[in-house]
């Protein structure tokens, strides 16, 4: 398995959109550079975490100016410590001052997700619980998080609302009951996965029998979660969703639980701390 | 003063962008709901904090459908508490279920910020301190969290590169000094502001000389900071960026330091606790 | 079951495209009518068929001059006669005439796919097999096309390579065999339905025990249909892909096939005659 | 005389959008290949044909990944047997498969036009009459189609409605007569040609009297046909359209009919059969 | 004839990029209006010209804000004295003012062409010469800057370089002749209008034969220009281009030259002196 | 001081516009040009001047094919003869041809503003009056009429309405008065710089007072200017607008003035004349 190969035209989107508001009608600042002078300069960790960015700086140079040569010591999904060096840049001086914020925007803002993810994840590891992301993420870097995620260390649940089933009770309602939404949604889209949202146990069996290929188990309490885990389920997957800690992480597992999503992994961000300082010649 | 009035062409942009990764080629689940069903909700607070986000929700059902009918019951800038309807939906179900959590996104990453600059703007109310934003931020919501910003009772430093010079070490060595520095951005932008980054009293002491604007005091200790407010400084303002607590602002306030600048208010996200409840008929 | 809630903005997209290149800078030949006068038009058939196309036209029209008002007499997915109107449009004759090609060029072109799937799907009605579409789509028209399929009376595969995995040789060959490479999947995107393409009953077999969603059987002769079809495959799905005939769709139905895949659905078009009618007043 | 130099911010706008609903956010097939993997593959027929799509293929690699070498063994216009190879590609295996069937799609759809037109053009072939395309084309592929015709021994009829005057029934309606049609486009845009479309002979000699550069004769029947043909015109010049079979066109030849324009050459596709092949190391 | 039918869709690009270089991130002068106050306002003229602007000054309120509702005094092509009021608005004051500039730049300048091409083209009413416009515009306003030829009472020569061929000097040499080069351009395209342009009589006798429906007479001195005109030329029509005053081209006109293209119409721009007054209440 | 580093997303933008007007659908001409055929020019001078335009041109056939060598004789700012060479260009002709126009257009627009703000510049050198350009620019070129008015010699005022306030009569009203306004300003955007437009003694007076960091005088007499003059006025500069001579500006410079603003610098334009010419080989 290896790590997912995101489409170059997002990432391109993406920058272009950060260096649009940061750089505008031009950078001011340049003007005070020699157009001639050189730069070398290295991006720090001030703080432990997990790295997540590169294909996003890449393009910030190759857009900017493709003289600026970038000498990667991490990978995506490494592990850092604090004080250590993840990229020395060498080349025009102008293009690295005007790429260094929006270089260190992505990084910091990437690597915040990469590194949460892991702290849920690694306890995870070879307990047969897959950690999983949501749709609660920054309005617009959705595919560039939900790679940090992969690179922490968790999986991706459904992209967006185009690529599988989540029925909730809306469409419950509409359809008129759960049997009913599963047969529309198959016979609407029969490769697609279904997934059903259900808030106890009685509906819990339906949705068994109506054949979902996962089942959220909404705001269960200990007891129904332990009669629904009680079921056996062929190929039907389990998910539970919301407001875990750690602690009941472990506790899901033990009981056969197959994923937990966490909006907490995309939609909070606690920035990693990084820098960038220029050498002296 | 009123609030900034947000171009209408990025709150577009933004949405475009959040609603092509999260509905893609198209909602599958809206296939499960008859086109002419009608659905009421409600967007509720789960937690208490500061509410931004109207003109991006307003954008998403413009695009999705324009008979979706919004009726507000909170401005951008109003102070929420838990359990507070922000807004009401109404109309057809599809668009509403397409467009949840897009709005929801919007609302709570916006919201988060507004609600921590009110955190730390509000104890300096009246007090003569002005807390601004930085470029720290998420990449490609630059201006629209500058907005939540403006929000939460913060003021906003430069958007960009392309507003105004922050003359840093790199400017300065390459000009041969700061007071050349100073004289090479009024050369070349007159009518632009002039900031400096200096590291100590002595550095100080020629940029305000220099006639800058703007300075930027660089990690300085309590010393040097009483040594620097001691000067004189005529329409020269004074900003302390970097790592503040709340109790340190007070002082700074006190010493008279015009600005401070915190990156936290916007690369940090605690995204606020937000929810959308279908309203039976 | 409702038909696809088609993005607006991807009809959007593929109007303004259509446009741009048959209205480039201005319509030359607009020139000739006078600004004010009106025009009341009728859109025709010259031969049976399935209509698709609404959207489109809907959106032409909207983009040129909203004051074209249009009366449809069928909507997507309508079986049509030969001389039917389809559609009245009455309005400014400047924008009937700009927008005539385009709105003929999508419904010719998306009727094609529509009848042309319903020919193939009418006889499978309650027979057990689906109709699926393919990748093998004109560029630029894929979802488009496959709401085409829709209207039709078939069902769509996969949108393309983000929303599914389907394993080929190049795939098994990477990761050392059928069953490494369904678990890297697995692994990769949980959620995700996994297809693997196996070409001899060994692989057949090796794939149901691998736990594929769905298995496409590529070339199989009969002997060897007969073989695959035999073994339980609990929740695994069976497709057919490649040149059928309409009367071996009934055997491979008889012998429980689930889906049969064809890429003649989208990948030909002969399209639908149809004509724009001014009436005289 | 040379092939027509295409825009490459056309071919270019063609094939960001056949990607981009092909790969959408990302391939997930690809992450079951390494991305140090190296590919080599080649394009074959499977029958006969006219080939085109040289430049949007080039343009889909160059956008997923440089480093993939294409090696061409025809030109756009090439007459195609079947079982033969077309292109070699040699690089990462993750951007080869990624960009297959996006570079498959345009080349059996432009190959199918080019074939076709090849086959009504080819007996026509020093008999005076050329062939014509119209605007009846593919929504965003008429610059791609336009292309195909020219690879397939056919020409060009005006690109759009910017380019020439086509005046017809409405315009005469409004501008009073069809010498008044004339003079008015003539005034407005003096050096465009003007053609115009006539269903009798009457009309057609009051055409012929206004000067127009080109006049359509629209389903006239034998009679009318050889007493229009019968007229002394000048430097105008005379169009047939519509539906007519192989045969035909040597009549029309033989009677000094200039152009004969198809709609069929880009309306209806027949998607020449080409696969790609995997090469074992 | 009526006035050229503009592409809705390249007003409205010209517009967004002129709104986006302007108010960029977002207008800071709006922000000290109340959004709620309200303002009338006139645009009116300093001096005398003709007038030409108003799709896109529409478009802009459009974009801004549609409650600003204009009430027009005048129409494109529209003589004008000074002091003359052109346009009242009345609406909310912030998008009144924040698109004051933007359209008064358009008008500026569209008037400017408008107003050129009306001195220009007045004097020849009746005479047979038509005046026409170049390819030597302002770059991105071609087709803004053509449309302002129309209402100043010119016509337009070719839009591009993609909708009639101009044969000149390389293009002769490379196809071996002025009659190779026709014909070429004939078998490519063979409905395209042909212009050669000439340097000598021989040249211009060769043009004449080969057919070219539009020969240019590039800086023939006296002596040249009557042999030229001295041919019976058939449907071919003569251009003379370049440096002329306007007393030439009364003498041009009885030579019985067809079209003096002038590229002073649109590249060189004295714009209308306009400003917008704010109505107290 | 440096020239402006231009924002390369700008001039990539502004060069496709420009490309897409002119080219289109695709060069017809070109097709008269063997593909392989090189050709070798030179831009050249009819007069003299001050060039201006570079990085618009290198982007242009960057764009068209990177294979024409571009060897640039002049840097933008030079000051130019007639009869000089400015470039020479070698390569495929078909692109060089392709590209002729656009490049001409765009540096015959951006010299023409190079060169008059050259004219009004030079003779202010070391007089301590800076001359600044306006937003009466034409649409879609700002950033680079701005960039131009570097080269000259010049320097830019605001780039737009979201860099700067300028306090106007209606602001004015607004808030209730200068002073109001200025406050309202200096809370909204503290670091942002605040000019106020006067038009008496007596406003200017209070401009002063409330610490505008640039006042413009409007329309002021002789008298008026020097009683504003005479104020002590510490960090506050003085802007003169509008109409004014050459022979003005030096007596405006001795009165101390700082700046002149200029519109004529950039909303009229008087195309510098320049052809290319192809080298026989």
């Amino acid at each position: 398995m290896f790590r997912h190969p995101l489409d170059p035209a997002q990432v391109s989107a993406q920058v272009a959109a950060a260096l649009a508001e940061d750089v505008g009608p031009g950078d001011l600042n340049a003007a005070l550079i020699d157009p001639t002078q050189r730069l070398r300069a290295r991006v720090m960790t001030r703080e432990a975490g997990v790295f997540c960015g590169r294909p996003w700086v890449e393009e910030i140079f190759r857009v900017l100016d493709p003289q600026v040569a970038l000498t990667w010591a991490v990978a995506d999904g490494d592990a850092l410590t604090a004080d250590q060096t993840l990229l020395t840049l060498e080349g025009p001086a102008r293009a690295i001052l005007t790429g260094e914020r929006c270089a260190l925007n992505f990084m910091q803002t990437l690597s915040a997700t990469a590194t949460v993810t892991r702290q849920w994840s690694a306890p995870l590891e070879g307990k047969g619980l897959t950690l999983l992301d949501t749709r609660k993420t920054l309005p617009g870097l959705r595919t560039a998080q939900k790679y940090a995620v992969l690179c922490g260390g968790g999986a991706n649940h459904r992209m967006g609302l185009f690529d599988a089933f989540l029925i909730k009770e809306n469409h419950i309602a509409a359809a008129g009951g759960i049997e009913a939404a599963v047969n529309a949604a198959r016979a609407f889209a029969p490769t697609r996965p279904v997934e059903i949202e259900v808030e106890t146990v009685t509906e819990f069996e339906v949705a068994l029998a109506a054949g979902a290929d996962l089942i959220m188990l909404d705001e269960f309490d200990e007891e129904a979660l332990h009669a629904a885990m009680a079921y056996p389920r062929g190929a039907t997957k389990i998910e539970v969703s919301g407001n875990v800690d750690p602690g009941r992480l472990q506790a899901l597992a033990a009981l056969g639980v197959d994923y937990v999503s966490l909006g907490a992994l995309t939609k909070h961000i606690r920035a990693l701390d990084l820098s960038l300082r220029a050498e002296r010649a």
